[in-house]
């Protein structure tokens, strides 16, 4: 199982993401690209931290919204959208290749994540601008969502993630934020649906039901307090488990 | 002789400079990078009419300062404005590739060029950031710069350009803008000085003495009315006198 | 019958509206307050002229996207947007003080602008922005939207607009952009719909019916070129005409 | 004794100042104006906050550099630094004025708090922006600096600052920092300081030798950890030593 954390979300004077505490635990790391957060500074000082770790770099897009820190959905015609979106791989690529690595994949982020998961000329706008960038980059996404779908018609890896803290529908989709009991707030919860889905690859459903996981990445979240430490466990849990934790192949 | 023009400088509904029209007649485009002009679709669009026209790409990086245009020098630190090179290069390479071609060169604009010729910190940061960007780049810039000198002992091809349309003191160096007579206007002189600099290496200084001339490019302005017509005739002389107007080596 | 335009859209380098022109025509500016366009340098220059002539200074309030020219629609909380209407109002008062003129009413620009047609919360998130700027200022906009109906619930002044060089529906609303005949491009028909606008207060709809107009506004477009040139031949024609071209009241 | 504080540092998502904390001991807020950290919905919040506290606004001035925290000096021509500040004071203004309160100075931040000492031109270009923006406003400055120079010339209150927190040379200029012992980092030594020049209107030089201070405000920092928790124990120290600790007149 693969654990991906969002990273190097400070810019200029401001921090965020705790990226060294991450960079200890997760095996791909999705570094912000300067869009929503992340100036060149932080890029290169996460670039440099991961290749050292051996953690595997992806490009964390996004809208162009650094106020709103990328978590505001918009109508971005999907010429201009392709174009963003190979801006930031590109730019992330120079640090990543500097640092003896490489960019591996791409996961959107925030309302940009959200809208691929629908919006059909948006998910394929991303996709044209993977392409674009090249490589053959895989794609990292929500089972089902029209994002991966354009991955896997576009030939590029389609590699699907799950949420260890987040509640499930009986269809397997998540539970909206908003909705009560949307998000697992319990750590020890957390951890043990971590091992669930890596060991049995299922999750209690929020009906009780048995929802089948296939994903094969989990998501820790790194932008909230005490969520370095809550990936620590997780990792902790799954190697006792007897799971490998690496990077999706 | 290399001719070559800062082109994308647009950025959303803004445009600036003609360039399809100087795609048609210089050798090497300077392509605005996101910091100072040039959003990604328009870097994209230069980008593919560059490498279909057989134009040579080079990075134009600026400090950040969309609402100065670049034109304010800025006490950037050192290893923030290298991070910052660095990104602008990695972005702009997407497209040159995308479009089959390549970056070759990097040539700092507006407050960045006018300060890498004196100030040794900063020209260092910016060679230290075409080199974090590896693939061994070009630079190009003023003779005698601290600029050009760093590149040189970086081990990166160091290119000096002139300019036809600005006044040279005795010692070869340009006759700051805004003492008088600092810029030439009249275009059948732009013209002549710049087979003048091709020809007989050479163009007459403010004070009439012969200025041995040694560089290997010729700058010809894209953002004023008229540029591109301009540089169009610049080119057809050159042509006429039997000058190879191609991109430096 | 009042005549409106949006001014002031240039940014740092980069010029769009020919204000100078407009100004001399117009009795209503619709200023950028620097969200879309529109820096201190330009809002100061448009607000000393627009004050001298005589002409009414609005705030053409947007979404923050310099990049999109506010033209993306965005999911902006209310509370942000709210604060950001209010900023702009401030930021812009500040140069029509200055030049011994004041703020007299908003109009949301672009996407903002067609949102709040028809979206609730935005068009009260904006009536929100105004009413918390003070000085119970007009709100402009479309016959019929959440907008104009929200900042008359707020006992805020609304003003509805008309567009001589855009096609009715029968029902009075305007054919959506991208539909055939959505934009009137014959100047001639232009200038004789204002006209017919602002004497007869009706215009020939798509399928040849009268549609009545009650706007006591009529937006002449200033980002085109030959723009300020139709503005003034509607100008010319409603006063021959015998209409009296004031600010709305 | 005055006591001010820079607040409202932080920007979208990302957090700086402890501004409540601060609120609860400063006598002056500095409020972030948007242009190095502040957007419209933290100004909103801290102008509340401020007014419900009885904490004077001011308006924190900076260059437009978000990316480098206001922290890199620029060469902004005259003309636009006037504007850019007018704008920043316009839009803080709207939410003085919205919580019942109102801007009653002005102190540059970072590089431009530091480029107004002796930069007769730029601090000429604040103290214009100043006065474009009306109502008189004070200026908070170093003592002996062109930007309190500039202030007085324009019959504007100049007022003086000190830091207790910072080595006076013993002709009462800071210590530059960079230079050892530059910063006092004792927290003890500043409350004691701070007393000291408040009480005795004096402070220990960095060579022992005693510097008469003049200052009617003493600035606090607030941006680094621990930055609320001293700044409440050198108001509770003046306090306890009789200083009336209340916002300048």
């Amino acid at each position: 199982m693969d654990l991906n954390a969002d990273l190097g979300e400070g810019f200029g004077n401001w921090t965020l993401t705790d990226d060294d505490a991450l960079l200890a635990c997760v095996t791909s790391a999705n570094v912000a690209c300067g869009f929503h957060a992340g100036d060149a500074s932080v890029m290169r000082r996460v670039c440099d931290a991961a290749a050292a770790g051996g953690v595997r770099i992806g490009a964390q897009v996004s809208y162009r919204d650094l106020a709103g820190f990328g978590r505001r959905s918009m109508d971005v015609p999907p010429a201009e959208l392709t174009a963003e979106i190979a801006y930031q791989i590109g730019a992330l690529r120079v640090f990543a290749q500097a640092a003896g690595s490489t960019v591996s994949y791409v996961k959107p982020h925030g309302a940009l994540y959200n809208r691929a998961v629908w919006d059909d000329d948006q998910a394929a706008a991303v996709v044209a601008g993977v392409r674009l960038a090249g490589g053959g980059l895989a794609v990292l996404g929500l089972p089902g969502s029209r994002l991966l779908a354009h991955a896997a018609e576009a030939g590029l890896p389609a590699v699907e993630e799950a949420f260890a803290d987040r509640a499930y529908t009986p269809q397997g989709t998540l539970v909206p934020r908003g909705e009560p009991g949307a998000v697992v707030h319990d750590a020890d919860d957390v951890v043990r649906r971590s091992v669930g889905m890596a060991v049995e690859r299922a999750v209690t459903g929020a009906d009780g039901s048995r929802i089948p996981v296939s994903a094969r990445s989990l998501c820790v979240h790194g932008d909230t307090p005490g969520a370095a430490a809550l990936a620590r466990r997780v990792r902790t849990a799954l190697e006792e488990a007897g799971v490998a934790v690496r990077a999706f192949a």
